[in-house]
């Protein structure tokens, strides 16, 4: 199979490995707008050549888009066009607004809207490791609006990554994505912030009293901000609905503290701990993934 | 060296386990008003017996109040005022309260205040583990309000359990603990309530999309709930500072969200990358620890 990877940064890339070693892939070829991530991503072995984005589409039996969500959205009805028999994925994290973007268009069925939730706080082909996805969530979005072939050659390939497949709407996965991925981003941003900004003489203050903890709940605020100012953006009034709910939820516990409350703060706390079976669940191996 | 632990849990526990396996202590003496608790930590080898504390205190060369906040507080002088010549430590998360408390006690030289900052989401006797302690900071305050024995008898404690320590302000302590502790904490419990709320009908839904980033940022609202509101409510001043900031620069995020600001929403997300050196410097199994 000849594959195609728009973006080798970490996810492009990572899925170029798994390809390969695999054997899905007998030939990976790599598009990217920044040539020093094409030098590196043929030096580490992660795809066989680089080439521009028209003549990589002409030998490939599938395209994988990912890039940055805005660059996505702005390539995808140019590979559209050009994509006769060929299978395209995209692996953005929102999945409306590029669904809506070519919902009309005639090779609409040549394509399938996906998103494999796996990532580090790391970016680029550097970033790029073996197994990023294996037993992680892959969610695949409209499926009736795929060609069957173009499905089935796409799950073959999510399967190959050891992912676990569920289907669902674009809008409902944003709303979910807002909820579970986007809020805690930017939790981490904030916290990041706070604590710059009060302890800004000290800077080394902060080491001293860093413990897990911080390091758990802060950890994502080193994700990559254009990365990330898309997806925020892209995905505004669901993240906007998302953190109206988490500063009311902060708004609680400022209350019970200021009033001293303790019946309220311990009502707050238990009521979170019904998290707790939900994190289990969750393999610790995929948090530093 | 006889020890005597008041509170065998998590904290208590974890510090017996090193203290025996270490050699520090050829005896150690569990007390705590948990019959439950106690009978665990015979069982699992943390104390060799349990006492009530007026016997246990009369033997000791060293006496640790590992208990929450209010307790400790409660118990404090009364300790002191049969302590001789032993020394007392206690291990409370929350320092200024506390030595404030006892400041004027004629037997205030008797006693160390110390933070030995390391925990788990876990609690109780069954959560103890070895080595919890390894590499990670102590914070000692108001050092110069110990008598010298006492003072050296303690860092040759948190010596043998490998921390460092660092010696600090009782108020300097806590508000450094609001900012980089206590508040990660409410932003994880915030994140909790927020994500259950939002998807309280399907709450299998989150498991779907839940994946490493989101574990990370919500993994500290599994915390013991008597433990935190006390702690909270002991610092309230502090955290309350602290979370009208952390509200601040989530505000900030609102605001480049709802006017669709890509500049702002970059500077911000840059911005909080700051943090990445410093997150960096924290051992990765601290996070889990």
């Amino acid at each position: 199979m000849k594959v195609v990877i728009i973006g080798v940064g970490l996810i492009g890339g990572s899925i170029a490995k798994d390809l390969k070693s695999s054997g899905f892939a007998n030939s990976i070829i790599g598009v990217d707008e920044n040539v020093q991530h094409g030098e590196i991503a043929i030096s580490n072995g992660l795809v066989d050549e680089m080439k521009p984005l028209d003549s990589a589409i002409q030998d490939a039996d599938i395209i994988i888009l990912s890039t940055p969500v805005e660059v996505s959205k702005n390539l995808i009805s140019g590979i559209l066009d050009k994509i006769g028999s060929k299978t395209m994925i995209d692996v953005c994290s929102t999945k409306k607004s590029i669904t809506d973007l070519v919902k009309n268009h005639k090779n609409r069925g040549r394509y399938v809207a996906a998103h494999p939730m796996a990532g580090t706080e790391y970016s680029g082909p550097n970033a790029a490791v073996d197994k990023l996805f294996e037993n992680k969530t892959n969610i695949i979005c409209e499926k009736e609006k795929s060609d069957s072939d173009s499905l089935k050659i796409s799950l073959d390939l999510f399967d190959t990554l050891k992912m676990n497949t569920n289907f669902m709407e674009s809008n409902e996965h944003d709303v979910h994505a807002a909820n579970v991925s986007h809020l805690s981003h930017i939790s981490s941003f904030a916290l990041a912030l706070s604590v710059l900004d009060i302890e800004n003489e000290n800077p080394e203050d902060i080491k001293i009293m860093a413990a897990g903890g911080f390091r758990s709940t802060v950890r994502l605020a080193k994700s990559d901000a254009r990365t990330w100012e898309e997806i925020l953006l892209d995905n505004s009034e669901n993240v906007l609905n998302a953190l109206d709910i988490y500063t009311s939820q902060l708004e609680r516990f400022k209350e019970a503290l200021q009033t001293k409350n303790k019946t309220m703060l311990n009502q707050l706390i238990l009521d979170s701990n019904k998290i707790g079976p939900i994190v289990d669940s969750i393999s610790k191996s995929a948090e530093e993934k």
